[in-house]
């Protein structure tokens, strides 16, 4: 039983990574893919960061257009991270697939606040940008404290 | 009246790349950036590649995603070549900056022609992808050839 319990869950986790892993060739091909994701997503994301924190003044045309491309962005690293690419030049923790169903509620809890981000910035004010600029911030941070290594 | 022209030519030239440069805190992180993009849009693209050479089957919904990605993810790097990046970790050519109203046409030649590929992809059939592709294609080579070292 409990090794039709281990085989099961093999196959399911093939199955899953499969649709992932089709897309690219070689794990450091996946590996390249999602930094550079993240890279392009953590660029604009700061733009609207730096308009939130008051760090350079509020432009809303700038803040509408970076929070819009981050939100894009953050759609995409999410199909690069195939089994077997948790070796190579990736700070990725093994806790990405071990705890596979904690990952997707992470990936999907950023992709919905960093939604409401473009949603606020597009609203022209400030004060919406700043309200939901803090969670969608914090989702970085808690992502990268349990499945990123230092 | 030359060194009044090498000043307004200088000035020219800050203030076209000042809303680049003004994006990123140094010449490193544009170079990041825009290698980042370009590896985002690579992958997406050759997967509608793999499918317009036939390489792998056609699949109608993957082509028009990944062309749709592939085609916003075109319109980022632009943004990321400020004067003063050309030198570190990167393979781009000084004409990007000598000749740079030949490199923005380029630029905007490659992005028109990925708009085509996504619009041929949305119509759902391969011989319209196919026949998109080709130019597009070129685009790269055409753009790699004269602005990028080996």
């Amino acid at each position: 039983m409990k090794k039709l319990l281990i085989l099961v869950t093999g196959v399911a986790s093939i199955m899953m990574a499969l649709p992932a892993a089709a897309q690219f060739a070689k794990p450091e091909d996946a590996i390249k893919y999602r930094k550079a994701s993240f890279t392009v997503m953590a660029a604009h994301f700061s733009r609207v960061g730096a308009m939130a924190t008051g760090r350079v003044p509020y432009d809303a045309k700038a803040a509408a257009e970076n929070a819009d491309i981050a939100a894009a962005m953050a759609k995409l690293p999410w199909a690069a991270f195939p089994e077997g690419s948790d070796k190579g030049e990736t700070r990725a923790k093994p806790e990405i697939w071990k705890d596979s169903a904690k990952y997707k509620e992470a990936a999907d809890k950023m992709q919905a606040e960093l939604s409401k981000v473009a949603v606020a910035a597009k609203a022209g004010n400030v004060d919406a940008l700043k309200a939901a600029f803090g969670p969608a911030s914090a989702t970085c941070k808690g992502c990268h404290d349990t499945f990123r290594k230092e």
